[in-house]
């Protein structure tokens, strides 16, 4: 950051987009004249779009109860990483998305205010909010609101994992209907992965959390009892590394080195694991690579970097432009797909697209637009 | 506004003051480089200033109950209005002020939403609530927050009116605590007027609504039975003629049309005479000058524009450079003092500085901050 006398800390900044100089520019922007835009409005509800920036506007919500890897740091805390979303929204998708970290906890509270202020935008992106909070809370604003809500942490990593676990399995010559998968995480990604597979033909999926395999034997309630239902179709027992064995796909959302080599080479042949706790994967990348054939982590240092940047920046340009209000496995799987169809052919080391590959959010968004 | 093929309409945009371009500059300013930002403020939430914007943000927050003089149009109608206002808050005082429109209505759930939000901000600016909903409103968030909440409807009004007096009282070399004042109108702005002359030392005021006089024989509660006990010592009866007969100063903030040429023949000599509703004042401009030595209103073609863009730009500078956590009397005289002193000799067509004098906010801020 600058260091100049007037530099002030932060990322982000409301930049005017006319001038106001002088008494005539003045009464255009201001009052008087900016009564006739009020007077277009209380007429006509569409107008708002016509005379303000409403249509191009999202809010970054969060509660600061999942910040990171970091955990329940705060609301306070958590606008480093929202100012960061917000520069991401305008840099790549040219979307205005403004910080707005909440104080309360509670799901009914942070119902009441995100309903309150999303009369003035457009789309609501949550962040950062913790399992298993966040699932009731966006079900009831996705019921409650005539505007797009998005979850990143479900939503966006569904999307890039859906987009890489394509791309590798077109590498290893595997169909996404017969492969077993072996989800390591039950919270907001970890669900909204399981869900956007199965909706998109995965048959054999089997979800771990902490204590293990969710099966319907376990005392689950809520998402987690949804997921046991709906999941390990054998109703396999035990712990993750009961279940990789013979797996073909390892899709890690929850911490560091929970995997070894031994674990890694009891699955399949040609494995495709995928490690995206942070900072560090669920396995040793070098380990890794000594038993499955393609890999991929949330690292910027190594190949296969799958990052949520590959997918929210379009998928909310194209809810905006498409009028979507829905953010359903139809819109994912769409953007998923467009994701990774840039990759014209796929290898053990380019599954996904490069973060910065300038046709992105515009494939993205058109996907989006059109589902 | 542009008409390029890229140009979209309103009046601010959301901008990135750190570039992203590659990977690099991504990893500082997202995942994983802004988890250090993120625990230094978890340890120690003081440091959110230093890694955030925080420090220069507020919010423009209506329900769009009362939005300039054209009544309850509803919160997306006022979104025109929020967003004027944030350019003159970063064109004049380089404040990030982001609007905010609210749906709900009643107080406890503005209240609730307000309080939520606060937390990723250092100000709140309510605006175009209507009374009485704002006066309990403000109160309770004045109690209840931490940072500075100011409704510019009351505060800013109260500042600007306060400051043309005092000048106006220069010119006919009449003093504050000797003059009969008049005040047309006992909503935001003529409640708030009324109890900062007070405060200022005025001993004879009167309050007027549309159904005349304020005075201890009707039946009023909430903030009108308050006006009516601390004001009309004499207690007088009647409606706005019967007042202004005799009277040295008349503020109109209430409707067009009220005070005909017998009206104001009737105040005292050497009227001072202020008519700030919109459109169209009070009075006629014209007639005004046949009757009384000094006028004012809030149109820019006339002399003596009393308009709040003189105040709120740089009360909120004062507010967060001086870490000043209460909008109260002291607060509000100490800027109404420093915009009168920018006119060094006031003169009846110049009571007020022009909008655009430079000196404006850093004197206002320097005032407030000091107070």
């Amino acid at each position: 950051m600058a260091t100049e006398p007037n530099a002030r800390p932060g990322k982000i900044e409301v930049h005017p987009i006319v001038t106001v100089d002088d008494h005539d520019s003045l009464s255009r922007v201001y009052t008087p004249g900016v009564a006739e835009d009020v007077e277009r409005v209380a007429d006509d509800a569409d107008a708002v779009t016509e005379v303000t920036g409403i249509g191009n506007r999202i809010l970054v919500v969060t509660d600061g109860s999942a910040i990171l890897g970091l955990g329940d740091v705060g609301p306070k805390a958590g606008l480093p990483v929202m100012e960061g979303k917000s520069v991401l929204f305008k840099t790549l998708a040219g979307i205005d998305a403004w910080p707005l970290p909440l104080a309360s906890r509670d799901v009914e509270d942070l119902a009441h205010t995100i309903r309150d202020v999303a009369v003035g935008v457009s789309g609501v992106n949550i962040e950062d909010v913790a399992a298993p909070r966040c699932f009731e809370l966006v079900e009831r604003l996705q019921a409650e609101l005539d505007i797009p809500v998005f979850h990143d942490d479900q939503h966006g990593t569904a999307v890039v994992v859906l987009a890489a676990l394509r791309n590798a399995l077109r590498v290893v010559d595997k169909d996404m209907d017969e492969v077993s998968v072996v989800v390591s995480g039950a919270g907001a990604a970890g669900s909204a992965i399981t869900r956007l597979l199965l909706d998109r033909g995965v048959r054999r999926i089997v979800v771990c959390d902490s204590q293990g395999v969710l099966h319907s034997g376990r005392d689950l309630d809520g998402e987690k009892a949804w997921l046991a239902e709906h999941t390990n179709p054998d109703g396999v027992d035990g712990d993750l590394g009961d279940c990789l064995a013979g797996a073909d796909v390892f899709i890690g959302v929850s911490a560091p080195e929970l995997v070894d080599g031994d674990m890694l080479e009891s699955m399949a042949d040609d494995a495709v694991v995928s490690g995206l706790a942070n900072p560090d994967p669920e396995f040793d990348p070098d380990e890794a690579h000594r038993h499955a054939a393609v890999i991929g982590t949330g690292r910027s240092d190594l190949p296969n970097q799958i990052n949520n940047v590959l997918a929210f920046p379009g998928i909310f340009r194209g809810l905006l432009d498409g009028g979507v209000r829905r953010v359903d496995s139809a819109v994912l799987a769409a953007a998923a797909d467009a994701i990774a169809a840039l990759v014209e052919e796929p290898g053990p080391e380019s599954i996904v697209p490069d973060l910065f590959d300038d046709r992105l959010v515009d494939r993205v968004a058109a996907a989006v637009a059109g589902a």
